[in-house]
């Protein structure tokens, strides 16, 4: 683990781009610069090192992925911004809001050339496996982003669409993440599968919990407005649960929520206060906690399946739940 | 040669993604397949195939590179679309015009990402020459698209600054095209690299030649208006030039010309011919024609070095010459 925390500063600076010669055209490259040196937990980095960690000692390959992962990553992140019109991303001003549209669309294409120049750097003959695992885990999450569009101009979605939308947009990157990991240590295939489902339900159960904080999160520690998705009627876990159990009258009532325009600070509070009510008689919150529940106790059987020592998947456990608590 | 008509109708079969099954979502796919199937002349991957037959017959990676290599200059048609806040293509609606900003980025993305995953078809003992070839390409024509955005803010560039812009924005992905379908087929190192400059040199030289249409093009035949480029000061190998060679009362003149406000048709004729008259008397349309002529030049001795029978490089000489009189 100690390897661990030198490597992540290793991430940090070369993201941040500490590197000479500066590359030009400036306007193309200081924007990347800018959004990668904006920090995050690196959280998909760590888990790739941490899976090479489990398997071998190949951390060459493996920090070039992780890097490969974290720009692709944040170029998602850029051009969401752009589609969901954000103003904002870690409390500072989006690649488009700092500088323009077009900087955010051509220097964000630029960020995933690099996660691809990235993945080049590997070892040749773990390329042809690699290449087609992150191409796919790539198409899934644009897929996942397209839904996640979709589904915002429609009422009502099912729980089986929600789930899906999410394992596509989130988890599969980070199930990724893992995977290739443990692919350039030479992982089995089998137990780079386990690892790989260990990555995706984590990630869907990490999204589960973010939807039931936005709600039932604690207003002085979460950071952000407590009840913030309810006001834009955000698809989540919550949500769906109700829109599928919500019958006759309550069901009426929660439309009727969803659609009332919303302008005065008091309307707002009415609106959260109004939907956890619904919400509480449909027991929302417990079911959602026992789906959330129900994927990471998946996740850890597929760890427990993975054909190493407890001893050494101890640093990857205590991560994840470093994670998974440091949410609440 | 008779390959080559019918690969090129699976290009443009594959292309249409006239595949099953259908790729879902719709709203994110049916968008790519829209632009895919609008046409074009298919250059980048026609060169490839010519490149790869001219070494040997690995056509089933040679066609893979060239999807990949369409798919890709494509997606950058996309988004330079949106940059340039272009609403027609091929005399069509562009992306962003047709569907929306989201669909244009969010669809361009996956359409870079179905480059990769053609890529990602070739024989797995080419990947690690193939894909940082790739990459340096698709980061090149970032660049270039970044310079020609940052030249449209400045009143003036010189020369240099301009042909190493098209260089990158245009000229390398050709080379690229060329080079690829060569290595695919083991073309030797030295081949390949007379090949990529062949290519690079053929690039730029359409460009230029492009330039040199825009204003002294048939009006009958050229397609669109002639004289646009001087109408929006464009850069372009005229003006460069011009802005280059004029002293005193010429520089004034020409600063005059696109420092002035335009509104009228009358004014926009005599815009144009002013600015033509200041070429005239500056020889800029011969000193154009001439460079162009060296770019040409210079191309085919690198073809000529080809240690090939002149008989194989036939159709390829036949190709780029039908393409270069087919812009006259």
């Amino acid at each position: 683990m100690q390897i661990l925390g030198t490597l992540r500063n290793r991430i940090n600076d070369l993201l941040a781009n500490k590197i000479e010669p500066v590359e030009k055209p400036r306007s193309l490259y200081e924007p990347i610069e800018y959004v990668m040196s904006m920090g995050g937990k690196r959280m998909r980095p760590t888990l790739c090192l941490m899976a090479c960690e489990l398997f071998g000692n190949n951390v060459k390959d493996a920090l070039n992925l992780a890097l490969a992962i974290e720009y692709f990553h944040n170029f998602t992140l850029v051009h969401d911004d752009v589609m969901d019109a954000a103003n904002l991303r870690r409390g500072q001003p989006t690649m488009h809001q700092k500088y323009s549209l077009s900087t955010a669309i051509l220097s964000g294409d630029m960020m995933m050339i690099k996660a691809y120049e990235y993945l080049a750097k590997i070892k040749p003959k773990y390329l042809p496996e690699i290449l087609p695992l992150f191409n796919q885990t790539a198409r899934e999450v644009c897929e996942g982003q397209q839904y996640d569009m979709d589904y915002e101009a429609v009422n009502s979605i099912s729980l089986q669409e929600y789930l899906r939308m999410i394992e596509l947009k989130t988890a599969v990157l980070l199930a990724a993440s893992m995977a290739m990991g443990a692919m350039v240590c030479d992982a089995s295939s089998e137990n780079v599968y386990n690892l790989y489902e260990f990555g995706r339900n984590i990630g869907i159960a990490f999204q589960l919990q973010d939807d039931i904080l936005d709600t039932y999160g604690n207003a002085a520690t979460f950071g952000k407005r407590v009840g913030g998705d309810i006001l834009r009627n955000k698809k989540t876990i919550l949500l769906v649960t109700a829109l599928e159990l919500a019958k006759d009258n309550l069901a009426t009532q929660l439309h009727t929520h969803l659609q009332l325009p919303i302008t005065t600070q008091k309307e707002e509070e009415e609106k959260i206060a109004a939907v956890k009510d619904i919400y509480q008689q449909l027991g929302i919150q417990k079911l959602a906690q026992a789906r959330l529940d129900e994927y990471y106790k998946r996740a850890f059987e597929y760890l427990a399946a993975i054909t190493i020592s407890k001893d050494k998947k101890q640093p990857l456990i205590d991560y994840v739940n470093t994670l998974a608590n440091r949410r609440e």
